[in-house]
C-alpha cells in the first residue's frame, strides 16, 4: 500500500497517461427493497480498484466510482462512494469529460420498482411475495453513446457463466463500447471475490486471450494497453 | 481482541454459565437469485457476535452460527459460517441440544422461489421482471416450538422501523419465544452497522428499557441476565 502510494504520487503527471483523465467504476451496486433489505451481487471491487490504481500509476488523473466494497480507497485516485446504479450513473456523469472510461462495476441490471419506506412485513398466511423489478440505467451503454462528450475509449466488462467470448462479443455490439474484457465467473472459476482473473480482451479487430493473471496484473496490462492506444495528452 | 481471548479462555468452565450450552445466530443471510446475485440485508453481525463473546466470557460453551459478515470469529466460541436461511436452520439444528438460544441474525423472511443456475440475462425489450419470493423457514419460531428438545430459554430480536415495542410484543407472542430484544433500526437510529444500540427487553412479565449502550455492553447485559435466569449447571 505504501508502495502504491509512492507509485501514485510519482505517477501523477509524469507517466505515459500524463494529462489524461480516466473514469473507472468498481464493485457491486446495492438496490434497496426496503430500509433494511437490498439486492446485491458478489463483486468484490478488486478488479476495478486495481485498474484505477494502474491507470493512476501511469500518470492518469483517475476518478473511481465505487459501489459498497470492503476495500480501502486506492491512493492517488479520487474515489466517489455510491450504493445504487442510479447513483453510480449520476457520479459518472459528474466525472465527465474523460479520455477513457472503464466500466468494471457489476451494476445491477434491475432495481425494485416500488422500494418501500418502511420494512416489509410477512403477513400471516402469506406464502409468496412478488417483487417487481424494473430496468436500471445502463451505464456502459450511456457512456458509449456517440456524441460530443463521449470518451475516446470506453471499456466494458462481461462477467459470464457460459459461452464467455461469444456473449462478450454480442455485448460489445449491443452496448457500443470499444473494448470488452470478458471473464468467466462460473462457480468453479473463483473470479468473484478471488485474486486471479482469466480474461479475454475483445476489440473491434479480434480477441486477445490473456494468461491467468492476478487482478493487479490484469489492471496493469489493461492500463498499458490503454496508454498505447491513447498516449499522453498532445 | 487479546483481552477477549484471555477472557474466553478464563471463562470456559468457570463463570456463572459454566456447563451451560448456548447457541447464537448472527449476521445477515444471503438468498441467491442466481450464481452472482442475491438478496441481502444491512445486518453487520456486531450485536450477535458480541452476545456470543459475552456468553463465552461467563463460562458457557457457545456455538455461533453466522451469516456472511466481515467480522473475525470471536475467540473461545465455535463459529459455523452459513449463507442462506435454510443453511442457518440446519446449522442451528446440528448445534442442539442447548440451554439457551439467542437468535440475533437478521434472517431473510423470503428466498427466491426459482433461484437460477445460470446468470439471468436482460432480454431485449424486457422492461420489468417479476421475482417470486417464497417464505424461508422461521428459525426463531422453530427453536421456540414446545417439545422435548426446546432450549430452556429462547431469545429473539425484533428490528423495527416504527411502533417498536408494540410490534416486538406481538412478535414474542407469534414466535413463542421467551424474550425479545427490541431495537429501533429506522434510518436515523444508526443501529445497522453502527456500534451502539437502543434496546428494550420484552419478557412475559413486562418490558425493560435499557439505556443507550454499545453493542458489546448490550451483549454483556443480556449474558448477565441469562446467567441470573439459568444459573450454572446443577
Amino acid at each position: 500500500e505504501i508502495l502504491a502510494a509512492i507509485e501514485g504520487a510519482l505517477g501523477a503527471g509524469t507517466g505515459p497517461l500524463a494529462g489524461r483523465r480516466a473514469l473507472v467504476t468498481s464493485g457491486p451496486t446495492h438496490e434497496p427493497i426496503d430500509p433494511v433489505r437490498f439486492i446485491a451481487n458478489r463483486s468484490s471491487g478488486k478488479q476495478g480498484h486495481a485498474i484505477a490504481s494502474a491507470l493512476a500509476a501511469l500518470g492518469a488523473e483517475v476518478t473511481l466510482v465505487s459501489g459498497p466494497v470492503t476495500l480501502p480507497d486506492p491512493p492517488g485516485v479520487t474515489t466517489v462512494h455510491v450504493e445504487s446504479a442510479e447513483a453510480m450513473l449520476a457520479a459518472c456523469r459528474a466525472a465527465l469529460p474523460v479520455d477513457v472510461a472503464v466500466c468494471a462495476a457489476a451494476v445491477a441490471d434491475w432495481r425494485v420498482a416500488d422500494a418501500a419506506d418502511q420494512k416489509r412485513k410477512k403477513q400471516p398466511g402469506q406464502d409468496t411475495m412478488a417483487l417487481t423489478l424494473t430496468q436500471n440505467p445502463d451505464i456502459l451503454a450511456t457512456l458509449s453513446r456517440p456524441g460530443e462528450g463521449r470518451p475516446m475509449l470506453v471499456v466494458g466488462f462481461a462477467a459470464e457463466t457460459e459461452r464467455v467470448i461469444e456473449q462478450a462479443r454480442e455485448k460489445r455490439d449491443r452496448k457500443g463500447c470499444d473494448w470488452i474484457l470478458a471473464n468467466d465467473v462460473s462457480a468453479t472459476s473463483g473470479t468473484f471475490g478471488g485474486d486471479a482473473n482469466t480474461v479475454h480482451l475483445i476489440t473491434a479487430d479480434g480477441e486477445d486471450a490473456w494468461p491467468v493473471l492476478s487482478k493487479a496484473e490484469v489492471g496493469q496490462r489493461l492500463a498499458a494497453r490503454i496508454a498505447e492506444t491513447l498516449g499522453g495528452e498532445a
